[in-house]
């Protein structure tokens, strides 16, 4: 294996002097492969190889320091859970750390080819071969199926492009997992057959307290076009196995609930980009919700775009995927969230459209007008 | 279902009146939930039960806000996931909240069982009847599964109780899951024959790019006797779909590896006795591994005995576990340890171990002795 089949991790390190950060930073080097002090690692491969090697070390211009280190594709194998736990298992533990750029190299490109549709399959899928696409969100949890599944026709029959649940519905009492899935996954199929339209159900899956994984397949199975995942509370496995099955063949789209605590310290976690744009895609996403700026979040413009970028960046991990903004869009900042995010976005529509009652498709419908006004 | 049915989270808000504090819990109480706004939510069964109950707010006496909220056990179902979906899914993204408590309630103990074994079980298992237990880790990551087996073999001669398999071994190149299993498990099983030990062999499990529950039932057909399980990385539902399967029925430890960002901050994510002893106990382990006081960590003698004291509470969720504080652990700490820790603990060795090179099983040894003569 070569110096540069190795993989990138970028590091803000929170330090007073330089001495004090290249300590640190060896000490991450140490911490994320081996884990065990420097006089212990066995000369040869482990200490030439499989130690992290701080590439570079200086400041970073805020007042801290920025820390570069390598490491060899062989300490994560071939699982996108393992390149996470060397990227930021236990250091993630350590104040004063945060995960500021991954470069994943040619070598953990072979193994993890991320995102099965990307950008490009879902505008096949969907037939939206141009503009951002709808996604309104059925809900609320408490609903019964047939409740939920009379919303996901209304939105189709407005146009909608994606059908997403929303990711509080889980296998409860009011709305057991196979009924849900059964109810919307007809609603949604035959309102396309009487609109034309091509409309995919994303349905949520939280495993049911079993295998997250043999759930998707019965999803599937009960008509459901793509799943959510929640790679927060589900692991970056249920993602990758599901992208690199071509049995199972739907995308998936991810959602940042429980995943908070990462992004909300400049002074430790990770960054917002590589959080929900750079992870998402080594996993095998290919829609990444976020929460959108103007809503009930507090992320930023900057933050936004800087996520948005990271999901459509052309030099990868993987193909290009689909940011997914939610929360705070409506038809009157239509204009001002296509300036902002372009064309490749899949737009979130939620709790708001309710309002609408039976005439929630229509509300779908001027969103697709108002966004095809600005977007031509 | 009545109401003393309904599980209670207990929320530490940034606020700075109380009028700002109460729209906040109410706000928490939708986002839980529903995820709509309270103009929309359905009256009946909705509003009544689902939606999240604010049953109390008052100033916290930190100069924040305490607010209680109730849930519905049927907004959680059966699943650990769901129900951390519940106490903990968007609001983590909310800058200003921090969980602090957790009342799982008469229902939702029910229905999620928690820990197979606990402390009573594998104390039984490893025949340790009183005292702490001694748990060395084998690694480093690059060492092949020959070198591997050879150290977990001097420390069952040592007299470890249990063999802890480092996180960081995955399916990696120079010791893949298959031959790294057998070869370290016909080791400890060899070593504990030759010297009338009972050491538990808890291999690591990361689910090779797939399912990690399907590579938990190999691990234990390839002779581990527990396995290791990275709840940050591998989500809760790896935990309870191993701990509620009879068919499965081995101990579980639980690894706290990417789960730093939730305690690093007192403003937001959750209070370190919940992450690492509520929650895990929920979720079904039987050891909950955390970061020792004194070691490369940071975690305060307060916040690891918050810790230690969550994995033992008498009163549930579930049976108390072991807790296993990692880091910082030598024969010179001993006494110090077993003050602070009491007996029903266990005690990670990690690399310092290898100092010892083919005399670790003495040095695993002299550990011994040490507890034995202050728990004495």
């Amino acid at each position: 294996m070569t110096a540069d089949d190795r993989f990138r991790v970028t590091y803000r390190i929170a330090a007073v002097a330089e001495a004090e950060a290249r300590e640190r930073a060896r000490g991450i080097a140490l911490e994320q492969t081996v884990e065990i002090p420097d006089d212990v690692v066995p000369d040869g491969f482990i200490r030439d190889e499989i130690v992290g090697r701080v590439e570079h070390l200086g400041p970073d211009g805020t007042g801290a320091f920025e820390a570069v280190i390598s490491y060899s594709p062989d300490s994560a194998g071939r699982e996108v859970v393992q390149f996470v736990n060397v990227v930021f298992g236990n250091s993630s533990i350590q104040s004063g750390i945060r995960v500021t750029g991954i470069d994943t190299g040619p070598e953990i490109t072979r193994r993890i080819p991320g995102a099965r549709f990307g950008i490009a399959g879902l505008r096949r899928m969907t037939s939206r071969a141009q503009g951002g696409l709808i996604a309104p969100v059925i809900k609320p949890q408490g609903s019964t199926p047939a409740g939920l599944a009379r919303i996901a026709a209304r939105c189709v029959e407005g146009g909608a492009d994606i059908i997403k649940e929303d990711h509080g519905l889980a296998d409860q009492p009011m709305a057991p997992f196979e009924d849900r899935l059964r109810a919307v996954a007809d609603a949604v199929g035959d309102a396309n057959a009487r609109s034309g339209g091509s409309a995919l159900y994303i349905a949520n899956v939280t495993g049911g307290g079993g295998d997250p994984i043999a759930q998707a397949h019965r999803a599937k199975e009960l008509g459901a076009t793509g799943v959510l995942v929640m790679p927060g509370l589900l692991g970056f496995q249920t993602v990758q196995a599901l992208a690199e099955d071509p049995g199972f063949g739907l995308p998936i789209m991810t959602h940042p609930s429980f995943t908070g605590a990462f992004v909300l310290s400049p002074d430790f976690g990770i960054a917002h980009g590589l959080m929900y744009g750079t992870l998402q895609r080594i996993a095998g996403s290919d829609i990444s919700v976020f929460p959108n700026v103007g809503g009930r979040f507090g992320f930023s413009e900057a933050e936004c775009r800087s996520i948005a970028a990271a999901c459509r960046a052309a030099d990868g991990p993987g193909v290009p995927i689909m940011p997914s903004p939610g929360g705070g869009m409506s038809v009157e900042r239509a204009g001002e969230m296509a300036a902002m995010y372009g064309q490749d976005v899949v737009y979130l529509i939620g709790g708001s459209l309710l309002r609408h009652g039976e005439r929630i498709g229509e509300a779908v419908g001027a969103m697709r007008r108002a966004l095809d006004a600005v977007e031509a």
